[in-house]
């Protein structure tokens, strides 16, 4: 938008619950948009900050907001391209179009313009690079607050199977604070293709287990290191781990859990440039 | 019980769902046992093994089993001390009480026996000692997940200030996957009253925030830690980070942000034990 131009003056007015242009907005908790060309839902104005600065591989395709709240949202306004729709509403027809009471005031549809390959992604990165690898994480949960974790120690990428659900998932996008739209990543092929891939770019792979041989403090450092995870409950394939450096988080023999997304700050940490 | 008697033989079978002794476990999501008494409703196989270890501070009044789940439930009705009560019902009954589908296939009422004091629970801790201080925190989540990382990190305790959540919310034990009924605890007076307790008692307080002078890998060692944590969105109270020592999670400047309870699981493994 141009400077000079308030705010209030782009936004479109809707009180219209059947209004067409609001399609993409309707009964968001029942479905997902994620699959329908690789759009989703963006939630609240943090979400909506890392969105619009995402502009390689993410971009906004409308913005729905409270009217009440759109004082709060000048910033994001700015941010907004122009030709991006910002639609308005009542409170009553955000909720009615939605599908439950929506508190945070404001939601976007976007769309991932590019998904990067397993290969593009690995060739891209640098000399020195940590990678969080993802086997089977299908709790949406799990896998928003692993990018968190992975945005907040800079892994390079996150690298998921096939059978890792989709990180635009609402609620992944949600609880990743955003970082589902920061961190990039690539969901392709198998465990073994992606572990195969990683090998060649001389990468030293540790697979996290409760069982492994190291300690994840006493791993030496590496310029790339990938850390492979798997789900909580069934853990890595056991073929997997035979045949992979394996690193546990020194824990209680009594108390031997610890949700994978916890384990996953605690060895992003470790390995991190930070730590 | 007796050995010799077999798990089905001592169950009591309900099969109306307007039983009298069925009322304790009436509509659980929409209440909670806390506050009454101390009681509160454990979940699952896991939990009701800890809170059956657990007879220090924490005994069951009943159980509530599903009779198509009884055969896979033998250890804990082994483990389950005589005078208790086992009930047993369809799962249509299970479901109608306790207001949702209940699919663990085992409930319990659990009370706790004896609320340790600060000064009490201090006095006997060992000379090397780990102590986890929550303060404001008031997400039954996370409270769950910190006392998780406790157990598994062997936190000699919780200290919780009396603005924080109940540890014994139903969703705060299942988070916890049954540590809270495991890792001693006292949610007693305010920050200030814990602080002085455990400065009296030569502990070295390190106050965890995102703006602390030391990086959590930089912090001496000592015999006695106590590590404190505050609210993620409001943090500690400021006066309070002025007149302590503070240390940080070192991560990125861009995206730093990390949910409390996956901060809890790094700062008390780098000074656990086992790292």
């Amino acid at each position: 938008m141009n400077a000079g131009v308030r705010p209030e003056e782009r936004v479109l007015k809707i009180d219209d619950v059947g209004d067409p242009r609001l399609a993409p907005y309707r009964d968001i908790r029942e479905r997902d948009l994620v699959g329908r060309s690789g759009r989703f839902i963006a939630e609240g104005k943090v979400v909506l900050n890392v969105l619009l600065s995402s502009a390689r591989f993410f971009e906004a395709e409308s913005l729905l907001v409270l009217e009440n709240r759109l004082s709060g949202l000048e910033q994001q306004l700015r941010l907004c391209p122009p030709e991006v729709p910002v639609y308005c509403v009542p409170q009553a027809v955000m909720d009615a179009v939605a599908g439950f009471h929506v508190h945070r005031g404001i939601l976007a549809v976007g769309r991932r313009k590019a998904a990067p390959s397993l290969a593009g992604l690995l060739a891209g990165l640098p000399d020195r690079a940590l990678v969080a690898v993802l086997c089977g994480i299908s709790n949406h949960d799990n896998v928003g607050s692993i990018f968190r974790n992975a945005a907040a120690f800079e892994a390079d990428c996150v690298l998921m199977d096939e059978t890792c659900c989709d990180p635009l998932y609402r609620k992944a996008i949600r609880v990743s604070v955003g970082a589902t739209l920061k961190v990039p990543y690539a969901r392709q092929g198998s465990i073994d293709d992606i572990i195969a891939a990683l090998a060649e770019e001389k990468f030293e792979i540790w697979a996290l287990s409760p069982s492994g041989t190291r300690s994840i403090y006493d791993v030496p450092p590496a310029p790339r290191q990938a850390l492979l995870m798997g789900t909580e409950g069934e853990g890595l394939p056991k073929l997997l781990l035979e045949r992979l450096n394996t690193a546990r988080i020194p824990m209680s023999a009594e108390f031997d859990s610890l949700n994978v997304a916890t384990a996953s700050g605690i060895a992003l940490s470790r390995f991190s440039r930070f730590a």
